[in-house]
Formats: C-alpha cells, structure tokens, sequence
C-alpha cells in the first residue's frame, strides 16, 4: 500500500489538516498498515483495529502532546503512536530498541505514562490533570480506558477520587464487550444494559408516550416533565454508575463514526467537567479473520495476512499447567481454578469449559482473585490462582495479608516469570521470586521441565500451606529426557565448582558445562527445582562447593541467590558469585538476546567461569 | 458494672434468647464494656461503639459459626467478640497472646477470615460463599463494610464479581459517613445522596403529584406508571450503583434500632440473592467524649473514661515528617502531599489546612495514590506520599508499573516501618525494606532520630529520582543529641568487630557496645542513614571488619543485611552474621517484647555477640 495520507502525517497537527472525505481513507490506511506490522511483528491486533476512528477523532479535537492522551491499556495505542511522528519507524514495532508495544514517556512525548498493566490511567491522568491545574493550565487529560480495563479495582479507586469539580478531564470508555476475552462481572453487565439503548431514554420515552395519550395537557405535562432540569438529572440521569461518581456521562456512540466521536468530544470539552464518554467498538474491526476471532487476534504472533493467524494452541508451559489442572480436577472435586481475565493465555480454556462450576474468571482483579482464592482455601477447597508474574505484583498485600498469615494453602501458578521477550519492561516476570520469598511460610517452586511442573502441580493439591509454582512463557529447553526428575534439587556432574540455577537456563548451564568441559575446567551443575526456602540437605551439599556461580532469570536484589549466600555464608567459606538481574528493568527484545544481554546464556556463564580460573 | 445478660453470653445461640425488651441493656453493658475494656489498654473505639446494636441484630438473625459473619475493617468486630465466647478474656485485648484487634481465624471460630486491612471481606466473603455452594450448603455469608472501606479498589473488584446470581451473599454497609477522619470520594457523595431519602423515592413523590392533578384518569395513571414493576425497577430502582452491579438494595435503615434492623435482615436473608443493606450509623454512639470527636476516638492510647482521652499531638516521627513537609511547601509551591485516608495518623493535619489545593486525600486506595503521584511527578510537581508500612504493600506493582519504570520522583515516606505493636501480625512494618529494594532504581533512607528525617526529607525534595524515607510508630530513641547526623553513613567506635544496623534500634546497638565494653569486647557500630543502593565508600569501610553483626528490624529473607552480605562476600572474607525477623509473622505484643523476642534488644546483641567470642 501508498500509505498517501498517512506518509504525510508527521504530528497531530497534521491529522487536523486532513480533509474529511479523506478520513476513512486515513482509516484504511491506518488498518493496513496495522495489519501488516502486526502480521510481520506481532503484537496486539483486535484493540488497535477497533479504536482507529477513535483515535483519529480524537487527535482532531485535542492537540497532544499539550493535552494528554493516554490509553489503558496502552497496546491499543498503535494508531496514536502511527498518528504522532512514530509511522516511518513503525516496522521496528516489539523488537529491540524499537517502537515499544505501549505507551512509553521515553519514546515520545506524545506518550504520556506508561500503561502496560491494565486500569492505571485515571489514576495518572488524574495526576496529570491536577498537576496541570497547580501548574496553571487548564490543558486537557484525556484516558481511554477499555471496558475489560473497568473490572480492576485501581480503576474504580481513581473514579472515586476524580469524580465531580470542574475541569477538563475526560474518560473515553472503549466498549467493545471485551477483556482479552468476553469480559465478565457486574460492571460488564450493566454497560449491557446501558449499551443500545440506555435506561434513561427507555424510560423517557414510555412515560412521554404514557403522558402523551392524556386529553388536553398531556403533551404539556410531558414537556415539563422532560424539561425539568433538577427531575431528570437527580432522579435518572445522574443514577448512572458514572454520574453517581461525579463524571458527566455521554452516550452511548458508534465509535467507529468519526463525526459523531468529533462532535461528542467537542461537546465534552467544552463543559469543563469530569466527563464520561461511553463508546461502542468492534474489536478487530476491518480485518474479518479478527473481527470473528477478537479473542485469539487479540495479541498474535507473526502470521500470513491473507490466511489468517495459525491459533492451533501449541504445547508450552501454561498448557501444561492446564492440563494438568484438568486432569487433577477430574479426580478431586475440591480442585478450583481462577484466572484474572487470562483463561486462554495461562492455559486454563479446556478447565473453564470442562469445570464450569470450579472455574472463576474475576476480571482484570488480581488483588481480588487472591483474596478470594483465600476464602476458597479456608473453607477446604483447593484454590489454583493461575497468573502472569508482573500481573501477580497486584495482589502482593493480599498474598501477605489475606493468604499466608493465616496459612490458607492457596496455590499460586505463575506464569511468565523470567524474561517474556518481546512485551518489554512492564511485562517482564523478574520480581515474583524475590518478592514471594519474603512472605513468610511460602514454598516456592520453579521447575524447568513440563514433566516437572506436572508433577509439582499434582503434588501441591494436598498441600496444606501456601505455595508457589513459577514458569516462563513458551516451551521447555533442551534435555528433558535427560535431566528432568522430580528431585527438589539434583546436581550433575562432579567438581569443586559448581552452576547453580533453576527453570529454563539450566539447559544453558548444561551447555555451558559441556562447552567449560571441552576446555578443560570441570564443573557441576545444580538444578534447584524447590528454590525456596531451602532444605538443610541442599544447604550441605551447596556448602562442600568451594566456588558457586548462581545464574538467576530474575532480579538480584532479594532473590534465591542471595538468600542462599546468606544461609550458605553461615556454614562455609565458599566463594559465591551471583550473576542476575541487577537494578535495572529489562526492555524488550528477543528472550535470547536478553540472555545475552544479562550474562544468562551459555557463553557469558562459559565466559565468566572461565575469566574466574 | 455487673454485666448481668452479657455475662451469661457464651455463643451467639445465647444473644437469641435475650428477651427484647433486655436487649437495650445488654447494649448498654457491651457498651460498657468497650469503654473500659478500650480505656484500659487502648484500641478501636469509636468504630465499635457505633456497631453494637448492628452487631447484636446480626447474631439474632444469623448462626455463626455455621454463617459466617466477617467485620471489614475487623477493628469494628469488638462486639461480635464479646458475643461469641470472648467476654471472659476481652480484659486481654491486644496484649500478647490475648484478643487480637482484628478478626483473627486463629482465635475463633467466630472469626472466619483475617480482616485487618480494609476492603477485603466482600472477596473473602464470596470466596467463602463460592465454596459453601461447592460443599453443598447455603450457608449465609454476611459482610460488614464500613463506608470507608468503599473507597478501595479491592471491594469493587469483590462487588464486580459476586453480583448476580442467588444465594445467602449478604453486604451490610455501616455507613457512618467516616473512613477515619471524613471519607472522601465520589461514592461518599453518592452515599450522602441516597442516605435520607433516595433519589428513587423523591422522584416517585414528585412525579406522583404532577400526574395526580391531571383531572379525571390521573391517578390512574400515577397508579399504572408506578405500579409497573418492570419499568420502575429497570430504570430507577435498578439504577442504585448497588443493584446495578447485581445486588439487591436495602435501606437506609437505623443501624441502631435493633427491631429494624432484624427486620430487614430477614428479609433479606429470605430472599436468596446477593444484596447490600444500607444502615446509618453514629461513630462514638453512646460515649459523648467519642461522639464528638470520632476521629481522635477511632484509635486510642489507654485514658481515663471520665476525663476523655488526651487527643494532643504528641511529637513522634509522624509529627516531624508532617512539619517537615509544611515547612516545605511554603517556599516551593511544587510540594504535594498524598494520604490514603490516614491524614491524622500520619501527621498531615496542618499540611492539609494550611496547603488545601496541594493536599490530596484520595480515601483508601494505596494502589491508587501510588499512581496519582506519578501523574503529579510526570508533570514537575513533587509529590509526597505518605503511608504505613503495611499499607504501602497494596500499591508494589503501582511503585514497580507507574513510578519506576519511567523513573518518576515520587517520594515515599514510609510511616509505621518496623515493628508496630498491639496491631499485631497485619499491621507490622516489617516487609517494606525487602520489597522496595527489589524496585530498580529506588533509593531508601531509614533515619534514626528526629533530625535525619527532617533533613532526608528537606534534601529529597530536588531528587529526580523515586525514593522511599521509612521510619517507625512512635518517638526517637535516646542519644539524639550524641549521635544523630546526616552522613549516609556513620561509624561509631573503632573495632574489628561490628555492629551494623539502621533505624531506631541503632540505640539499642550503642547500649551493646557499652555493655560488651564494659566485658573487655569491643566492638564499632556503623548506622546506616541511607539503606539501598550502598555507595562504594559504604562497601569499603564494611569490606574491612572481620566480623559483622547485622541487626535489622525487617524480614530477613530479601532485607538489607542479605543485600549487603552479597555485595561485602565480593570483595572480603568478612565473616557476616544476620539477625533479623526470620521466616514469621510477627504478632501482637509491645515494641520492647517484640525487640527481646526477635533479638533485637541490647541485651539480645550482648549475649549474641558476646557468644561468638
């Protein structure tokens, strides 16, 4: 494609300046080049194909970056970022040093807060609002916010707090029925009823045609009922969810019509008041593979635009985990399993169809899941918590507070811990192993084989306390027939060194061994499949090493390395090298080049052991 | 007092049988009970005082431990202890080993889930009901949520996913118009609005009349219209937040009438589907003192019943950090300063009169607030968050998403760090310093005494970086005047031995010195003022003791001696020893016991180090 118009559009200036009988034009091309990045990249599809009018509208009404527009969650932020300088370099979309796959401050400043996890921007934007107020400027703050994104409680939090005053702070609600997929709870449903037509003007329209049908002064009772400003808006109007917070509420609007989106922003500016504007998306609009398939389109790897995405699900780890919890179920009819709007992604579809009754998808509410996973445990169920590791970060007070305190043998599957590649900094798993360590009382597992993570999961059903199991996304290294045992630690190899690891790099350690053997440096390695807290009977064995090099796909600073320095520094002299993640956050690029990147790959651990002897 | 009914009070099968007419005495002698119970060892008060009767009305109408009656926050559960077994033992509330402050699953069976951070019992409370249904029972779960406890973000989630549906999954919210102080937000607003006459009914009222005068069929008509079930209850009745999340509403009811309340919680529990009953109550009901003056009576130290408690602001840690920050804001307009509902308790009070439109009460919603700050610190304000301890753990995945990534200056300062007291196990500070040291690029500072903090938090206002300042409840220990300073670090003594440690135990560390002086050892201490990141200089005037005794008032596993031993065993064969909270919750007990239990009183460093030599 010629890319005409879009070619020309170097800033939002320039999308003002576009004719409107070229604007579906502008559309198309948006679509297409859309599609044919993500199909070569990949990367999100659906949102992004179904918030392109939107976008556009809304950099025809508001001028970023003085006014802030921020999307939540920012992978449906493609035709914003294509729409603001970013479009010659938009083939570098997901890949190392490129355009990121969500908002990013660093990348322009047309980006204004990161959101890579779900239900943050009212908060910011609200910041930002009020900030621009302290600082004198009444500039508008602007969030698009999906309905899926309206299940987290931080999203409400921020609701609570910005309703009502004055000012120009908007919320863009992008109702397009979904999460990731079919959006679920009492908010979902209630936009339902909202959605076509709303309670206001059904109810409006039967009490007119009732009133209407009196002789005489029917039509003039009408008239001033429905024109009775302080009636209507105490008694129906402000009973929507979101006037009853304080936002003005607009709507509903096709949001794929740009002169109604124009003209209903427009409106929602000029009142200078919190504003809720509720649009009507369809998820993977204009690309007829996706718009049938919103769920698997959502976020897709590479594929052929003409044949459609390959989404057959493959054997990794998430599927293992699934099936396994499957199995398990069939069994025990005290197995539950919860998802926070995950259930494909973490491997859980054939659970939620096979056990429709001990299935909980609760909705982009990690914190909640948690919690309520706890009140599963302690009334005697076996609740499996199955969720990505940076999303986990979200229930961290409630896996201190509402889990372990009490010892609610809760199990927490996380899913994606370590590097996950191409998602970059905000969804990256390196803090789960650090920060689960420091809750009292949990038992942590990170297995490096599918065989082992089964046999883990199997085992923890009859746990009686807390624990987690952790897992990276994709498939399992090199060697499972070899190496993979259900040992809570297991060394291989014999020498006064050792590698120490566990999970998926302990194929690059085994690699590494081989390679250091060749040239003549002898080393064991040990695979911790248990790694924390640790057993006297590892502590021995780890203590008789006179050198450790621990390799940790993690963040150093309060990880399994260190804690075991700490116990090991007790009981001997042995020198102890950690080498991990260290202060930093890890951006996107391929798993393997981040490997490179850290020291986790077999040549730097090659490299390092051998600059040491 | 003689107790007559609520000594005879064993289960809540007792609390039947009173007879009605003995039912306002025996509110009496509960009231009776709190205030002497309260005014001899400190606790919750107010909160307590305003749920007697809900409380009583509860056990008459339900059957704990069969139905499971959860208090959110449990700080107003002091009612439901004294009804469920607990009279005899209440004179031991909050003293060690005795009645916790909160609900507590480990002291009865009265008490079904742990509730002592706010907003979690509507998720515990559908977890609990979920596995009801699933172990074949329609066991009620009723939940008490103060209406601060609306503010959280955790029970929206908890609300989003429990309504609809049938079943005995009953809210009950005791709305006293109080978080602690005044609560905030949109839905306080709301709460106001429906509280003495709902929108639905007003409306139904005027509408009625206009129609009422049209001559001949009016009334005929008011009668059709307002006897039409479908269209009053989908457009208004249905429109209340509460139903259209897929609860059934109730109320507002007097939350001190017992008959009322009995009523309508029998109904309610006869109509087998989710439901919220709205009852208005007084905080401080039937103490004048606490009436008056809800606030100062939510928590209070031991006083005299007659006299009143003394509300006077004493100086603690929280008291500098408030005036530090006031002093601030009146030369730079760019200070903020953010609570999460805990205005007095973190010593904000004059900040919020004196620097309204910089000052942001967001209500209870850490998460949120975490966020907020970002989006004031995006646009070059410089926002302090101020917060406990074991609060902050709610918003770890907001520090690490929304403030780290981007590297946005907020500044933390963490009240409550350490060991907090007779709040026991929930409220104990003792996670922070291990989770805030895994966030990549956070600072943390842990002054001792009174003059750090004022200094750290005067030189944190230009740093472009985020930062944490921790310091514990209470007042500076002794030696100020000998020992405080503002270098990052400071070595006292001069030794091959040392005693390392941060924080307000630095001075039980200066008593052990002179002790192991005194028996012929010894000994250098070196206090850390800046915890994490260590400079090099720090490292090398460790790397140079032999041996290291590492006190730390934390959890060990991810603290800041593990940090230090990994950086120390690098460059030197420092032998390196860590006493910290290992591996526990910590529970209710005084500061001084808490310290000898844990090792961390002087004595305890003595007899350790003196051991080793």
């Amino acid at each position: 494609m010629e890319y005409k118009i879009l070619s020309r559009i170097n800033s939002p200036e320039d999308v003002k300046k576009v004719n409107i009988e070229d604007l579906q034009a502008l559309c198309q091309e948006v679509r297409h080049c859309l599609i044919e990045t993500v199909s070569n990249n990949g990367g999100h599809l659906s949102s992004n194909l179904g918030t392109v009018e939107l976008t556009v509208a809304l950099h025809r009404v508001f001028s970023s970056p003085k006014d802030s527009i921020l999307f939540d969650v920012g992978h449906q932020s493609y035709t914003h970022k294509l729409l603001t300088g970013r479009f010659k370099n938009f083939n570098t979309l997901r890949q190392e040093n490129g355009i990121s796959g969500f908002m990013r401050p660093q990348e322009s400043p047309h980006d204004p807060f990161i959101t890579g996890h779900s239900s943050n921007s009212v908060s910011a934007a609200y910041g930002i609002y009020k900030a621009n107020a302290l600082n004198g400027n009444n500039n508008c703050v602007v969030s698009v916010v999906g309905d899926g994104s309206f299940t987290g409680g931080l999203i409400y939090e921020g609701l609570n707090n910005a309703g009502g005053g004055r000012g120009n702070f908007i919320i863009v609600l992008n109702d397009n029925k979904m999460s990731i997929s079919r959006n679920v709870g009492g908010m979902a449903r209630y936009l339902t009823k909202i959605r076509s037509k709303s309670s206001y003007h059904r109810f409006k329209h039967k009490i007119r045609k009732v009133l209407e049908k009196i002789p005489f002064c029917g039509k003039k009772i009408a008239h001033t009922i429905f024109n009775s400003k302080t009636m209507l808006k105490n008694a129906i109007y402000k009973s929507n969810i979101f006037e009853s917070l304080g936002f003005s509420y607009y709507g509903p609007v096709d949001g794929h019509n740009i002169a109604e989106l124009e003209n209903i922003f427009k409106i929602a500016k000029s009142q200078n008041r919190p504003a809720v504007i509720h649009t009507l998306t369809v998820k993977g609009k204009g690309y007829s593979f996706a718009e049938n398939d919103p769920k698997n389109y959502h976020g897709v790897s590479a594929f052929n635009v003409a044949k459609g995405a390959d989404c057959s699900v493959k054997q990794n780890y998430s599927e293992v985990c699934g099936n396994t919890l499957c199995n398990l179920a069939k069994n025990d009819k005290k197995i539950c399993a919860i998802t926070a709007a995950m259930s494909s992604g973490t491997g859980l579809t054939a659970f939620s169809k096979n056990f429709k009754n001990r299935f909980f998808d609760v909705g982009i509410a990690e914190a909640h899941a948690m919690t309520f996973a706890a009140g599963l445990g302690i009334k005697g169920l076996k609740p499996y918590f199955v969720v990505y590791s940076s999303f986990l970060q979200r229930a961290y007070d409630q896996l201190l507070h509402d889990v372990a305190i009490a010892k609610i043998p809760v199990k927490i599957c996380v899913d994606r811990a370590g590097i996950v590649g191409e998602d970059g900094e905000s969804h990256q798993g390196l803090f789960d192993a650090a920060f689960l360590s420091t809750v009292p009382g949990m038992q942590i597992y990170s297995p490096c084989y599918y065989s082992e993570l089964e046999n883990i999961i199997k085992n923890s059903a009859d746990f009686d306390f807390p624990c987690a199991i952790r897992y990276p996304r994709g498939c399992e290294p090199a060697y499972a027939e070899k190496f993979a045992n259900n040992q809570e630690y297991s060394v291989f190899g014999n020498s006064d060194t050792a590698i120490v690891t566990y999970g998926r790099i302990f194929a690059n350690a085994i690699d590494a061994q081989a390679e250091l053997s060749k040239k003549g440096i002898n080393t064991a390695v040990v695979k911790l499949n248990k790694i924390y807290p640790f057993s006297n009977d590892l502590l021995k064995t780890i203590s008789k090493f006179k050198n450790i090099y621990f390799f940790e796909e993690g963040i150093k600073s309060g990880g399994i390395a260190e804690h075991l320095l700490a116990e090991i520094s007790k009981i001997s002299n042995t020198k102890f090298n950690i080498i991990a993640i260290e202060n930093t956050f890890v951006g996107a690029s391929s798993t393997a080049c981040a490997f490179k990147k850290y020291n986790l790959d077999s040549d730097s651990m090659v490299k390092i052991i051998e600059g040491n002897c």
